[in-house]
């Protein structure tokens, strides 16, 4: 299975993968998933936001909400690895395999599940499709959501009729999302497999400063309003703050207008993505970057205002769904920083888990990103036993 | 003749213009010069480069090489003002039209001459079409430069044939360009016209951080490796070196990649438009801010490189070419910060002087860049004085 995926959507030049949401790539290792599971006779089910789950029914029918689901997203951010998203995917099928081998037979709905735009590498919001799913964002909202080339989510998936909405996860009671490590925490422990404790609370925003475009040449450095400072020194504040205080704070998004060499800006766009050990400690963050920039502002002339597009309070998942899984009490426990679909399930009330697949660069969202053959197959023996317990 | 121009290439939003070289609105400038310099019998002369003079012939035959020329350009910055070029140009054809009422007549050819692409928005090189007119750039080198879209200056206008070059400036013994003012100068000097000393040499250099792409969640801020906070220590202290110097330094375009909201950069690229008051004043300020982007490098784990795109040296005019203009002597003179096409003539050999007019709000490249009519027209007096003494 990774064979048929590794080169959908790779770039030639850095090697990074570009799967964006109903873009090509992405839609055809959707396809690929659709034939993965037509080949296993799994039933599938699509809800009208794009998200899809294939379902191996049991034999007699099932305690009505006892559905057991696992799965991830196909999507990556703009030059990203090739294991976030797919690597849980593949895990999942391959565990119905391994299932299989064993002659396990469900007693339960056992699915396997892809979630559209977990990155907001388009739509600007994470976790689009499951957010959608468990009505978190309203299609309203979301439907008029735009990609930088001004093509509206409305525009490329149909979204519901009047009066629809998902019911993918209606009868689910039980989430379980296996996803590269995205930081050295399993290399640090030596250990190939791991679960995850919580996700931390994170947002993103949008800072836009305000500035007065002029040239570059003639206008004497003091008679100036330049945006570009006001953002520079925000930038090396937020780094700072996060460095002190042990959380994360990345500007890695910026828009500058017009963007000419000769020209001092008028404008720059730039987005904040921070995240904390709690929901106070982000704010406080978050605060302490605005107050900063704020400052900087009022010294250059300049304007700043911030926009919250996505926060995401903190979600703690459901560690007994991981019992009874072999060598399951020697998994170490760790905290994701990255959001994650099972996130969203988690705070719609669903019992959710999440297994990590050791990462021995602990880069993610780069080319960089990597698991080994050993460590994956360890995962997928990870999510098959615990599958087997939940669904039995 | 201002009436006509205002509308063309005008945003609605901010009421900047983008009259981009050889795109729709800048050609229609063009065309529209072509149009008043028939009407007013002036002898049209094309150069290979796009590059245009329009000549009022004198009744006998010249001595070679004392046609006198004045002019500016039609091309605009992207969300520019409406006088840096069209000023300049516009002032010309009143100026022939001031001469013609008074009944002078030449006794050398006096032209009204149009470059293109001054100002290096479109293929990055300013002064592009009097550098190529001159010779001071190759038509090989300068056919390749490429524009944001990917498309050549060889693909957009032809270029010489072998063995051609433009002979647009062969007889030329004398330019004069007239300018908005850039700065306040003579706003502080309360006068609306005065003349150039010189314009400051300047540079464009190309500033390519380069480090790690990572997810902006999962990833240690002490494991990072992120290009954005070198290039914004780099942009501040840009500024900071040239405010405490007395000259120019300004980052106002970047480009980053991936350019995503939850991935650490992996690169970085930026623009520093330096500009001081000597050649050496200039090596010497981006000396230092090169050293100070290589020092936080180092801090940061990343690397840069910088890659000086082009280069002009101090240029000095020629003030005896306004002796004898009307109230020439109080005119004030004042040094240039930006560069001109005037600029390139000089360097060229070509006896060349520039007249300023007043700009209220100081700003230029920008929407507010502005002119009173009572000073455009003492502005073309002036010009009309100055040319009518040169071309005698």
């Amino acid at each position: 299975m990774w064979a048929d995926l590794a080169p959908v959507g790779r770039a030639a030049t850095s090697g990074g993968y570009f799967r964006q949401p109903f873009a090509s790539a992405e839609r055809e290792l959707a396809a690929w998933f659709e034939e993965q599971c037509a080949a296993r006779g799994l039933r599938l089910e699509r809800d009208p936001f794009g998200n899809v789950a294939a379902w191996w029914d049991p034999p007699a029918p099932p305690v009505p909400g006892s559905a057991v689901l696992t799965g991830s997203h196909l999507d990556s951010v703009l030059d990203g690895g090739a294991y976030d998203g797919p690597l849980g995917v593949v895990s999942a099928l391959a565990a119905i395999d391994v299932l299989r081998g064993r002659g396990f037979v469900p007693g339960r709905p056992l699915g396997v599940s892809v979630f559209v735009e977990e990155e907001g590498s388009r739509f600007g919001l994470a976790c689009l499709g499951s957010r959608l799913a468990v009505g978190a964002t309203s299609w309203e909202d979301a439907r008029a959501l735009r990609d930088r080339d001004g093509v509206a989510l409305g525009d490329v998936v149909p979204g519901p009729g009047a009066g629809e909405r998902s019911t993918l996860l209606d009868g689910v009671g039980a989430f379980v999302e296996l996803h590269v490590e995205q930081g050295r925490g399993l290399v640090d422990l030596d250990e190939p497999v791991g679960v995850a404790s919580e996700i931390w609370p994170h947002g993103r925003y949008r800072f836009d400063f305000g500035g007065e475009a002029n040239h570059a040449g003639s206008t004497r450095m003091e008679d100036r309003h330049d945006p570009m400072l006001t953002y520079a020194m925000t930038a090396l504040a937020a780094n700072k703050q996060a460095r002190l205080a042990g959380q994360r704070a990345t500007f890695g998004r910026i828009e500058v207008a017009p963007n000419g060499t000769n020209a001092v800006a008028s404008r720059v766009t730039a987005w904040l993505d921070a995240r904390a050990s709690s929901d106070a400690a982000l704010a406080d963050l978050v605060a302490a970057v605005e107050r900063q920039a704020a400052d900087r502002a009022d010294r250059d002339g300049t304007t700043v205002t911030v926009t919250p597009e996505s926060v995401s309070g903190s979600v703690g998942f459901d560690l007994t769904l991981h019992l009874g899984g072999p060598g399951h009490d020697r998994w170490p426990v760790l905290p994701s920083q990255a959001g994650h679909d099972a996130g969203i399930l988690s705070a719609a009330g669903i019992a959710t888990a999440m297994l990590f697949v050791r990462n021995p660069t602990g880069v993610s969202h780069a080319p960089a990103e990597s698991a080994e053959t050993a460590d994956c197959l360890a995962g997928v023996t990870a999510l098959a036993g615990t599958l087997e317990r939940l669904a039995r």
